[in-house]
């Protein structure tokens, strides 16, 4: 079984800093210092998903360029407030010949392999979009 | 209805850069440039709960030192791999008499405050601990 381990200190105010094996991640839900907590989890979903793009592309061979993800994501009204909707706008340039292979990794990223999508589908609607640039 | 929207950009091989407000977010799976993205889940979860602890002790004007959270989580086996239970051990410093406010902050961030708890307890088993410097 994979066991994953982070630890986060206290720095001051509302900042913390985790460290992820040997790499520190600054927040601060004040946004000063670094990144809000809750945000990060936008940021865990579209890293993901972009990385199965990336490989399965890559697996078939597909030229690709300008490879951006948007996430866009709303609250519930009330504490504790939770993503209940996240929209994923992937954005990338290829030739008009390969669009349904982006397609086709698009889907196989969000229903076999993206286990941070599988874990946003326990509370909130999630959708995704394909902009060829 | 609130929205938090962050974009993220491919970098080379399987690192990604989210940008959040104004703060850049290194990731790369390959752990080699960045955290992990699916650790990152785990980071936002101590950052979350953590600043609620924070604001909660200042607000009861209980002094505390050397607070941080150790956070581990076990994935499942197969694609899409999720983590199914996360520790979270809180360390901290203060005086005995207010170790009880402790656990009443940890309490109330857990059941009340902490969105990304909430998310959490989706998909995982969430189990706390304090310990007491």
């Amino acid at each position: 079984m994979d066991i994953h381990f982070v630890t986060t200190s206290f720095d001051e105010a509302t900042a913390f800093t985790s460290y992820i094996n040997t790499h520190p991640v600054k927040m601060d839900s004040a946004g000063t210092q670094g990144p809000s907590p809750k945000r990060l989890m936008l940021a865990s979903l579209a890293g993901c998903t972009g990385v199965d793009i990336v490989l399965i592309l890559n697996k078939m061979k597909v030229s690709y360029s300008d490879f951006s993800i948007d996430t866009e994501a709303s609250l519930t009204e009330n504490d504790p407030k939770i993503y209940n909707w996240v929209k994923l706008t992937y954005k990338i340039k290829m030739a008009a010949k390969d669009q349904s292979k982006m397609q086709r990794a698009v889907s196989l990223s969000q229903d076999k392999y993206c286990g941070v999508a599988a874990m946003f589908r326990s509370f909130a609607t999630l959708e995704t979009e394909i902009v060829f640039l």
